[in-house]
Order: structure tokens, then C-alpha cells, then sequence
């Protein structure tokens, strides 16, 4: 194990990826096949998929995951599960070689997406003033900002979204939050968007 | 406003159902028109569909969403978030009629499904403990429970789950928690059991 890996907590996230259409399960794999997935550690079940590892190489994986699915054209729902410090969590099934920096690029990739996110700092502190510190933040990220019941609604370019997400979730974790979790719904290429129900 | 409304906090959900079909559209259209939403405040945007009204007639609307899409026999997937008592909800959008039992039924319908759900009792307490009695709760509903990583796995009757789960949710708002989150992602018909991956 390295040093930068002894010294951080084990992050993580819990997805499931839907391309509606009759050959999803082509979808997804031929979208794996071409994503590095070599810098976290992996696994599929028939409810999610996970993957553990330090915070950039999640956010760098769940990202292209998306992007690779949405790229086909169909409508794609991603639903994932950020979390980090979770104190049940263990201490194994994570990715243990010298890390460097994510390998999955394509931050040209133009997509439209909108999404809802929750933020959910546990383990004491003052929680709601921790998730208008990241709903503030994400506004700073150039993409719609707007109140939706449970969530915070997003609207806009899917890398830029990424981009904040990952920034709220490590200021999160950084201003002292023992156990933050962080839930996203993201869709694209949504029939409802073509009518105008935005 | 009823008696029994004003003296509840509105609970209420964000979820979404992805049927992985080409014709996604109709198959989810298809599910509502069956289904009685008429004790519930309901509305659909581009990422999720928000219910809100008392406790179980969004656990009863929930429910019969997910069986009357699962029951088309593609590969279903709903993704959700309950909550109750979130200090940033406004008191609208509501069902203010007053409201009987939940009138969905399709208790008899048996539908096998997979699941993985989280608890976030927010706002204060033990809220590891309370987790914990929430995952030994779901032992007693009949269904099968094991560990995962950010959840706690299901597997079994999707109606005695979803009792379960309801059941649990409940559990926690009782016991003091003045915001709970739960997080349920559920899969029926998967390819992946058909291969064995249980």
C-alpha cells in the first residue's frame, strides 16, 4: 500500500447505469470495454456496480461510464452513490499500486445532461449548512442550478457537473464531515428534454 | 387540511424506473395509467418522479410502479429516495384530500427482486445504531440479507420488501430521527441472475 493510500480514507461508489433500449447489456459492455478501470477496484452484481479507490479515479470512472453509455444516443439514466468514511465499511477491496492520475480523458466530450444530487454529511457537525456551502459551490461551476423536492436539481454540460460534484464531495469531506455520502441521479439524451419539459 | 395531515411531517419520494426496452416510453406510460395515484402529489420532470403524502401511500405508489413495470418482463431497474422531516422541504405539494388506505393492492402478485437500500438518519442520535436495527429489521421481513459495500443487499419477494422496507422507515422516524433518508435500488428480471451472479 502507498503512503498517499495509508494517509486517505477509502472512497467509494455504488451505480447502476441504464441505457434504455432493448440491447442495454451490449451497451454497457462495449462502454466498459473501452474505459481504464485499472486504478480502482471493481465489481458488478446484479443490483450495482462498485468501485473503490481515491476520489479522483471514482469520479474519473462513473464519469466516463456515463459518457461512454450516453455517447450510444439512447436515453441513459446513471444512479450512483458516493461515500467516503462510512464507519462500516472495511478496510479491503480497493485498488492498492501506485496510483497517478486518471486515465479516462474525454473532457472534449460535448454532452447535455440533467441531474439531481443529494448530500448527506453524517456524523455530526452543522449538516445543513454543510450541504448550502456545496449547493453554493456547484453554482460556481457554470452550469443551472435550481431547488427540486430532496435534491438540487442540475442542468448543463456533463463534465462541468462532474467537475463540481467531485469538488462538493472532497469539500465536504474536508470541512470535517466523519461520513459523507453523496446520491446522483443523471440522465441524457431524455425524450422529455426533446419536448421541453426541462 | 385533514386532522391526521397536519399532525404528520410530509413524506415523500424521488424516484426512477428505467424499463431497459426500446420502448421505454410506453412501458412506463402503460405502468401509470394502472395505477391509483390519486392519494398522492405527483410530478414527473426529466430525471426523477417526486411523490409526496403520507408514508404509506408513497411506499403503496412506489411499490405498484415498480410490479406493473417489472411485470412487462424486461429487465427492470427503479432507483429511490424516501425521505421525511428534511429541514429544507417546503410545506406544499401535498395531497390534502382525506386520505384512506392505500389502494393499489397487487399483493399477490410474485415478483422476485434484488435490491440494495441505505438508511441516513440525519439531524442527531446514534445514527450507526439505528442503521444497524434497520438491517436487522429486514431480517424479519423473509427475505434474504447480506452486506455490501454502502448498502445493505435484499433479495426475495419484492412485496415483502417493500413491507420491509416501509417498515423500517418508518422505524427510524419513530425513534427520533428528525430527518431520514432511505436509498433503494431494486432490479427485476436481471440478465445477470439468469447467468447465476447472485
Amino acid at each position: 500500500m502507498s503512503q498517499k493510500q495509508e494517509n486517505e480514507k477509502i472512497a467509494g461508489c455504488s451505480f447502476s447505469v441504464h441505457p434504455m433500449s432493448d440491447d442495454f447489456k451490449e451497451k454497457i459492455k462495449g462502454a466498459l470495454e473501452k474505459i481504464d478501470t485499472s486504478k480502482v477496484w471493481m465489481n458488478t452484481d446484479e443490483v450495482t456496480t462498485t468501485v473503490r479507490g481515491d476520489i479522483e479515479h471514482v469520479f474519473d470512472v462513473t464519469r466516463a461510464v456515463f459518457l461512454r453509455v450516453a455517447e450510444t444516443g439512447v436515453h441513459t439514466a446513471l444512479n450512483a452513490t458516493y461515500s467516503v468514511g462510512c464507519p462500516g465499511d472495511s478496510e479491503g477491496d480497493q485498488y492498492t499500486g501506485h496510483n497517478e492520475k486518471p486515465g479516462n480523458g474525454l473532457w472534449d466530450v460535448d454532452q447535455y445532461t440533467s441531474a439531481k444530487f443529494s448530500l448527506y454529511p453524517m456524523g455530526g457537525g452543522d449538516y445543513m449548512d454543510v450541504i448550502y456551502k456545496g449547493i453554493e459551490r456547484m453554482k460556481e461551476s457554470g452550469i443551472e442550478v435550481s431547488e427540486a423536492h430532496y435534491a438540487t436539481k442540475l442542468s448543463g454540460d456533463t463534465n462541468a457537473m462532474f467537475k463540481g460534484l467531485e469538488e462538493v464531495f472532497r469539500d465536504t469531506e474536508e470541512s470535517g464531515s466523519s461520513h459523507t455520502v453523496m446520491t446522483v441521479a443523471m440522465s441524457a439524451n431524455s425524450p422529455s428534454r426533446e419536448r421541453g419539459d426541462k
